[in-house]
């Protein structure tokens, strides 16, 4: 089965908005075996969105529309499948009057153009949407799938709920995906070790993702999904300790766990990354469990007195130092009172600080076991911010899994 | 002038990368005077690719193609210029010296792919890419201009730098874009205001955009700009205080500047957001000038330890509390040595945390003047976590503002 997904509004192509409701749409296509052929946005234009409705459907069996669902007049989404797919639109009572309800319980007035929300297509299913008043829909005819998705991304999600399990019934096809997670390698390493380890028999396809000094290696397979287990632990086995998680893990998450695991916590001191690393740490839900706290000690004095370093280190090191990293990771733990430390500090840039070249970080972990790394990072302000907030992860990362 | 952008790459369909270079692409063509009709991803297949060049070709007169540059197998976009346009690829010695030179300098020996990234369509020329190995191409033809560009978005940004004011001289349009940003006030209310102290010329269009809290009114016109400076001003004075920045301003970007102008300097100390809210004020080059630091007090005995919230208050009101907020800026203030304390308290969620809901947020700011605010913030926990950062900045913009 062949899909294709088309993403509805002006401000997509101005560049507005950033379309990463296309990125969620693919994943979970290609989840339910639907192979993804284009993908494409197009402005709010009744002409140009029925031409390209009819262009998809003589190329796949399942279209994605997603946004023009809601209630001004430049949502055509409903007008463009009922011309398109020649299905008049009537009103469905039971959605306009969750509408005035909804309103009601407000307290608002209700513009008469909401109600353009309660119009169906001839033969489509209403798709409930609990997260806002746009509901999807959903419509087979002539032996074509046609989804129409509410854009906010929230929304999507809440409407998009049935879509996927029902796809998957009908392809027939369930589509597993396993992932080997590393870092510090690089992809063409990564490719020779698992490519000496492994035999991929038919069925079972392996790809390679880089970004962001990540590598990923996927099995995929619309076969048993039994065939995979031998295949990741062979690549498991000959990639060793590179492997730091498998399919959908981050490394903060795989950090929460291990730290749950052993009863620990952490603190952290950061310079150049402001607050970030702090930020990863307590991304998730429940982090308040292994995530203590930190010292964005951005001006050079308060890696002093907020941290503790000494003044005479910092007079001699300087504030990017090797030592320096040390003590600010030794200064997290005590004053913050956890097991282990995470200090950060660099040259974030666009300029050089104390002669050292933007790009240049110490990173450091204090804790049962203790170690500074001096990086040199690629790319601007922001890469480099990412990158060390990346490596730090990293680092505790190995201390934790010891 | 109309344009079509066409990214290239498999893993845009299977969502496994966000397609953000569309939207950078958008705005640039935009404001180039190109009017961008269409915008698709497709996968590396060279028979469908050269196949959407010719289908974009017959409705545009500018196609825009990024990735596929790179050096391996599936990096086909030069093959789909030279086949959908006629135009034989030869071998660019200069390029093919650079790229030895550059894996000499690297002392990693040149795989064979790597040189396809010398291969330039005849009649093309090569856009250089200062940030990557993979230059881009500029192809004039039978009265199309074809642009390829390379798909890491900083290689992307370097690649392209000559070729919008290019564009720009070519459609011999300018379009100006005019915004006023503002905060507090919702959507219709700002149109009716707007729309009430406003008459919009023959040449110019305004419209509205609403995206986390945040409404944009945008003037645009592709005749003299002098046209809109008094619109901008007329509905200045109709939105009043509600306008907090225009054009790209960020409202980081303006705390900063009047921070600057002040000559002070402003402290954090956050809980719920964990490190979110220093980081967004420490992201902009040189911040260093009016940000301090930061105490992430995660867990709450650190809201006593770091940020001297007294320990009676903290059992008697709280964790999530206009009194605790208070004391956390009025301790971030004083004990990172700052003209302005600024602080956020909440629950983050998924779960209520001492009765309070999911939302709940204390937002306060200590300084020449002070103020405590309490806000019900909508969403799940990675949204609330962004609202609360966002509002805390406005609190604080609002301060300095006076």
């Amino acid at each position: 089965m062949r899909g294709a997904v088309l993403a509805i509004g002006t401000e997509l192509l101005l560049g507005d908005v950033i379309n990463s409701n296309a990125a969620l749409l693919g994943k979970q296509l290609a989840a339910a075996g639907v192979e993804v052929v284009a993908s494409e946005a197009l402005a709010d234009d009744l002409g140009l969105l029925v031409g390209a409705v009819h262009r998809h459907l003589a190329q796949v069996d399942v279209l994605v529309l997603c946004g023009g669902l809601g209630p001004t007049l430049d949502d055509l989404t409903r007008q463009v499948i009922a011309a398109a797919m020649n299905a008049p639109l009537t009103r469905d009572p039971r959605i306009e009057q969750q509408l005035r309800d909804r309103f009601a319980a407000w307290g608002r007035p209700m513009p008469d153009a909401v109600l353009q929300q309660a119009d169906v297509p001839e033969g489509a299913e209403v798709l409930e949407n609990t997260a806002g008043t746009a509901p999807g829909l959903w419509l087979e005819k002539d032996g074509k799938v046609v989804v129409a998705l509410p854009g906010p991304p929230h929304e999507l999600r809440a409407a998009a709920a049935t879509v996927w399990p029902r796809l998957s019934a009908m392809t027939g096809r369930v589509v597993t995906t396993r992932q080997l997670l590393l870092h510090g390698l690089g992809e063409s390493a990564v490719a020779e070790l698992v490519e000496a380890a492994t035999e991929v028999p038919a069925g079972v396809s392996l790809s390679y993702l880089a970004s962001g000094g990540l590598v990923r290696v996927r099995f995929t397979t619309s076969a048993d999904p039994a065939v995979l287990a031998p295949l990741v632990a062979a690549a498991d086995r000959a990639l060793g300790h590179h492997v730091w998680g498998h399919d959908d893990e981050t490394v903060e998450g795989v950090v929460h766990d291990r730290l749950l695991a052993r009863g620990e916590t952490v603190a952290v001191a950061e310079s150049l990354t402001g607050g970030a690393l702090s930020a990863a740490l307590s991304a998730r839900p429940g982090s308040s469990a292994t995530f203590r706290g930190g010292l964005v000690v951005y001006a050079t004095d308060l890696k002093q007195e907020l941290a503790g370093v000494p003044g005479p280190l910092l007079a001699a090191a300087g504030a990017v130092a090797a030592d320096t990293a040390a003590a600010l990771a030794a200064g997290a733990r005590e004053r913050l009172a956890a097991s282990w430390g995470l200090a950060v500090t660099g040259v974030a840039g666009p300029d050089e600080q104390e002669g050292k070249p933007v790009g240049t970080v110490f990173l450091a972990v204090a804790g049962p076991t203790s170690e500074v790394v001096e990086a040199r990072l690629p790319g601007d302000r922001d890469r480099v911010r990412l990158l060390t907030v990346q490596s730090a992860l990293h680092l505790l990362r190995k201390h934790v899994s010891r």
